[in-house]
């Protein structure tokens, strides 16, 4: 901290807006995390990137630990308030299941990739925290595996065991914020439309 | 070190098997690495569970970083060998692809789950170590999609563009060992043939 230390507490902290800005300092910090490593990252690097002393960056969080819990909270309320919330009430498990995909794409594309990448460091966080994001994860495989699960009762699911199926489609759009910056010669809306075609024709029956 | 220096160095070393046994070593480092990640595992974790002291331990690799370079290393190469020398061969690029999932998912199933997980892990190398490992995924990748190029040109693809389909391919593959563990109710056999319908459903027209 050190000569930093001297310098004014951040704005936001003063004009009630200090939750948007630590909204906004954990997508920094999500991107420098995934960048680096979670090791690697330090929390220099993090104050750097979020235009902050590193005072500053010590108003809105206790740590790296909190800020990685923060990063996967506001990557798994993203799920479950765009994908589960959004598409529960879809009674046709068809519709469903596009919806879901589709959403689920479109809170990547909408720019938090490197938020929902970091999901998988759920191993850096301590013993309580870890427990309730794997459990908020294991609700989602739960919807969709009812959602194949119901398709595969109406015969529209290939012939797949609709459990399987479900890991698979996660491994599929989990995976791709990882590569989803590396290939920029695609539109977004064009790239959603790959995934969709990829996994509808994996899961579906023509 | 301390109180454990005093020990015997590991039979290993003396009897010309440094090297299996410094792999086997590598075997445990990554589940103990996987499960409790890169950051929070430590040389001492590891060297409990490949039952050496700590300076045993060190007899074998250098550091923390050392041991997930071999790490990934040895992933690679089980997937060079495994998958690229063993495919690359078969001219008919659907029996290649078939050929290429297959293997890709023994190397799983035969026993190196974490092993194959952590080549996420790359940012965690210094430099020249990450850009070797890139450069051998990306080798890894241009061959799938290769395969995936020629399948469109006979009109075998579905309607996808073959690279992106190559990425959502590599999303599914790579995902699997991540779930691999928890779900242990169908066999290694069961498992590929879920995963050979799926990615095959998705890339091959009927």
């Amino acid at each position: 901290v050190g000569t930093q230390v001297s310098k004014l507490p951040p704005k936001a902290a003063t004009n009630g807006s200090a939750e948007d800005r630590t909204a906004e300092i954990c997508f920094t910090a999500a991107r420098v995390i995934y960048e680096k490593g979670y090791d690697a990252a330090s929390m220099n690097d993090i104050a750097a990137a979020a235009n902050l002393t590193k005072a500053g960056l010590y108003y809105y969080t206790t740590g790296k630990q909190d800020l990685l819990y923060r990063i996967i909270d506001i990557a798994m309320s993203m799920v479950e308030q765009n994908v589960i919330q959004a598409c529960i009430d879809i009674a046709d498990p068809e519709a469903r299941l596009e919806q879901i995909i589709r959403n689920h794409i479109a809170t990547v594309t909408d720019g938090a990739g490197a938020v929902t990448i970091l999901t998988d460091e759920v191993n850096c966080l301590p013993s309580e925290q870890r427990t309730e994001i794997i459990e908020r994860k294991r609700q989602y495989l739960e919807f969709v595996r009812q959602t194949l699960r119901e398709l595969n009762d109406k015969g529209r699911l290939r012939d797949l065991d609709p459990d399987i199926a479900a890991l698979n489609l996660f491994s599929t759009i989990l995976g791709f914020p990882r590569w989803y910056h590396q290939d920029g010669q695609l539109s977004p809306s064009e790239i959603t439309e790959q995934i969709m075609r990829f996994t509808l024709g994996a899961l579906l029956k023509e």
